[in-house]
């Protein structure tokens, strides 16, 4: 199948932020063609938003179940759809496209609740298409490089993780649409910044270590009044092969932008990333020798050189590794191995995570065994 | 005029890095399509590329005359031609699409020769399409801020520039398609570094400040033994208010990727930026207060705003500054105001400063007129 | 009293690192003078001390009771001792100078267990002549410009603060002097990298944001196979105003330096800092605007300005820091006001926190109070 | 000879920058004590200054030659003088000290004009005690690491040297002791900014790279209205081994503090410094790996590891370095090997450069001949 393959947008109207993130990286290396869309919940913004995306006004549908009756009666209609809406919307809308026969990549968190991640893990097993979810830091260069260094072995046994996910623009009151869902608990579900952001440093740590958190000891809080979901949360971390950890996320750190960050430790070797830089992975030896390792450099693993488009010295951004997982995902689509692109297991931990910190964090409970 | 733009790529083949960067860029934003193209000189490797951009087969064609004659044989023909060929065959190329009545955005430096450029430029006046010029690093949202910034007079009268552009990759033997053209004169043009990258970094100061160079004292060396052109050139510039500055560009500086970089100081403020950290801006005022303006920061200048596709802290890289320059180039094939994108003009005067500077340095003059 | 102040040195013989710097710290204002010193447990290095600091070799003595006794009696006897020797000794060696009538500037951590803190406590009430401990980071300039900052209400109400103090020295086995007394219950105390660095981070919060530490929550670990005291400990906080907070303290985070640093989040702006970056300070306001501070800058406080030597851009370090605190004492000898010296009460808390820490994280307790 | 060398300040008095930075950087090992001083031209001032710096007050003398006539004459007199008057001075200053048998330790640049050089050097000839030159920066402990890796020959054959050294503290009007000699040429002599900070840059690189500049092309400028002397100077240099470089100095560099950096790069390696982050020193192989080299670590040059006092991650800065210099200066005056301070060749070349320049860029001269 050498055509590109066709992608339906549900979500991502007027004011979506992650909507156009997901269209553009799904069409950056032109494997992929955004051909229709269900936008909005409103008919009318979803035919505006169609425009704005100069597709075909006959495919920018007025809801999910209009757009999958018709691009699957077509002979060129779409191969998948992209979930972009808030939280609470991904079950209905991944499960109706899977049992429609129709492939999904989904926004993180898989779902609003446990529970639904449990029912869309059960859609997801019976369905034979792919599902994908998009923790979009795991498509960076050199994340896969750090990834691909631990698992070489380069550190030695992993002792210490800190991850963190500092952010400062809910620090006020949330006012506007990208804000507003985020602190409603019946669009984002129970977890407010673990939801939004610490699931993806949580998964980064798994991602790049190849462990397993096994047990948390939680502390959420919601220092902005009047809030009803956490923002801002800390918790100490025990992986399966007994390293230590620290997961830091916070929606409340003025001046902070988008401040993931990661530091592992091993027995022989520690390395650094830090999402702001994305090109840049620090690398401490402990021979005290620091090395700094640079997208495009000479000598990079395979994952890392296959994510990359240009040369040294040329930085590509966010939209590069959000781009990465749909590249992977197209792998999937057309049966290529190769794909790093997470999927509904990840999705269920993420989700895992954010109900047991939650809960254990409001009970006041200690470390918490962590199972999906 | 609502519909995609309809681009064909000259150049780009297998091996190419700039074309398929083109590519990327013209499509990001969804203003432009990619259908046609005159991928190389070979038909053979014309159609392969074909296949790998996806296009329909009938749309890879052996050589730029065919593909002009056809495209502007059909209804859904190509707007315009984006050119992106080693130096000596920008002007036949570029010619032939105006002459066609087909618009075209060339890579930079406009020719091989200055007395090529002036041709072009001619070329261009007579016709009643566009013509653009893509230096890159105009594009990104914080080299737009600079140059707002400086516009609105918050240095006061600029007093000094710096602007370097180091790199390493030309210090061994040159290896490899992108190495060999650019150290080939018959390919390159008499410039070596100074063409390929000193332009740059001339086209940045100017950009930036608003001013223009007047006055040039050039030393510009080659380093690697056997090689036909300069890979290392340092020039004084004197700017026509007055201000001093320095030109710095090197292609053997081990261990640098794509440094360009600039000062600018003025006599109230000072600025720098980076594009290895294109997402940072320093402003020093002379009260002693260092700002670090970032991308995406509240209060940003329109341009910068409209540069930009994410929030702060979501890093965008070459590839969305090259976008800018296509949205740009796209305002103007729709007849829609407010473009940067540099044009002939900026095209002449490069070539002006290669051709300058080569035999300025090469006779030992002292200080030249830079004239255009 | 115009002249010198003279020191006598506890500890500080061969080996030592801590020794030579109180002596260059304290002398580096010429303020104060080394003039004698009781420098090892063994006479013979005591006096190869001596002279290898220059004094008279009369004044290197055996041992700290014959120091003070011989000191007493001379007219030009010192005015205080500086005790640097591991923690174990510290209670004895202050305890004897101060009731012999000589005031006292101690190492950090006051004593090697809570109960002999409170004993100090005692001694130092009953005395009449100063104690100081030398928390060295609180002498940085711009350390004390960020507790100015807060103080003068720049962050608005504190809200969050993480403090960190990763190093990796102790990544592997505890080899030489430095090492050995440091994984020594015996002679450290309970605390390992608690005792060592964690009351270092846990001072510089409190310093900085003029809160107190009420409760914490605390996971000790001691990661080096065999090691008989913690070697990673990290800590949540709560502190008096409500804010919450983090400590990450680590010894085995290999590639490290002494990276202690913290940043606070307060309702209107955020600000960061840096050990091995001391002269610079990030202030970050919540319109965006992010400030960088450097030493040196025209509109820092007072107490910035007063603690700086040299101009901006000429880097002061871990010396003139620690040469600060000795500023500080030497004011206090002299009945000046303006010393930010930490004292007694800073080191009963520091003392509080290592052994509430210890007995909480083995008791697997959870939020526990921290009272003195 | 294991007594403290005995130091007589010549300057330093009241307002002075470097002349307490001297006092602190020969006391800071216990190699040498301050016990004299001509600290101004004025007797009260000098005497006020005694007591400032705490020393017999029969020892702050009304001038140079009174000192010299009481110290001679003491059994426990100076061992030497420290000039730290403006340029003017350093020659009569320097020659009454060596003719009366006191060695001389001397600021830099070594006199006003490049004849006083010569007549210093033929006094230093004709003495039997040392005499050195306080090049501040070739005392940090990287720089001297920078030295010793390419003099093994890590970065090959040296091809290019751009060396920097921004200021911004002379963008307005002159106005402060400090700044108002600097730009009065009856007291800093013919150059301005060449003089005051364009011989560091210069001398920089020829410690650090064991080469010599024997041909330059000077642009100098005055770019504040009125002022006498350059305050702008860029250079181009030709060394003797045929390596290109350029050095860039300003004082009207709105924003910038003391930027002084380095770039060297070689056929194998390429190498980075800069002052304000003195602890640094980045390493870029030609394979494409980037070292980060810090202070302290494992593995350094013996000059880098004898020029440092604390372990990696403790910063140490400008005083620290200038109290290399005095370490070394004492060596020279106990007889001891490995000093690495500079001396009055490095003074000739330094004042050769100034004058070279400042007359080369008057006459609008090309490349010219730098001879000592």
């Amino acid at each position: 199948m050498s055509r590109r393959l066709r992608m339906g947008l549900i979500g991502g109207g007027p004011g979506s932020f992650i909507g156009p993130v997901h269209r553009i990286a799904a069409e950056l290396d032109r494997e992929i063609e955004l051909v229709a869309g269900a936008f909005s919940s409103s008919a009318d913004k979803s035919r505006a938003a169609g425009e704005s995306y100069r597709i075909d006004p006959a495919r920018a549908y007025p809801d999910i179940a209009t757009m999958l009756a018709a691009e699957t009666a077509r002979e060129d209609g779409i191969d998948f759809v992209a979930v972009t809406t808030p939280n609470h919307m991904h079950l209905p809308a991944a499960r109706a496209a899977l049992e429609a026969g129709i492939a999904v990549i989904c926004d993180k968190p898989a779902t609003a609740t446990l529970a639904q991640a449990h029912e869309l893990a059960a859609v997801v097993a019976a369905a034979d298409k792919p599902f994908a979810l998009t923790y979009t830091y795991s498509g960076y260069p050199l994340v896969r490089e750090a990834r691909h260094l631990v698992a070489q072995g380069a550190l030695g046994k992993v002792r210490k993780i800190v991850v963190e996910y500092p952010q400062g623009w809910l620090a006020g009151e949330a006012a506007g649409k990208q804000a507003e869902w985020r602190v409603d608990p019946a669009r984002s579900g129970l977890g407010g910044c673990i939801g939004d952001i610490g699931v993806h440093a949580f998964h980064l740590a798994e991602f790049i270590s190849g462990l397993r958190v096994v047990q948390i000891l939680a502390d959420l809080g919601t220092v902005v009044p009047g809030r009803q979901v956490d923002d801002d949360c800390q918790m100490f971390l025990r992986f399966d092969n007994g390293a230590r950890g620290a997961l830091l996320a916070s929606q409340i750190s003025v001046g902070e932008r988008n401040g993931l960050a990661i530091r592992i430790y091993g027995e022989k070797a520690g390395l650094r990333w830090k999402q702001e830089e994305p090109n840049q992975l620090w690398l401490f030896h402990d021979s005290g020798r620091s090395e700094l390792i640079q997208a495009g450099d000479a000598g990079l693993g395979p994952d890392a050189v296959a994510a990359s488009r240009t040369p040294g010295g040329h930085p590509e951004g966010y939209l590069e590794a959000f781009a990465n997982l749909y590249r992977d995902f197209a792998k999937l689509l057309r049966g290529e191995p190769g794909s790093l692109v997470p999927g509904i297991e990840e999705g269920l931990r993420g989700m895992a995570l954010i109900e047991t910190a939650v809960h254990a964090s409001a009970a006041g409970a200690g470390w918490t065994d962590l199972t999906v």
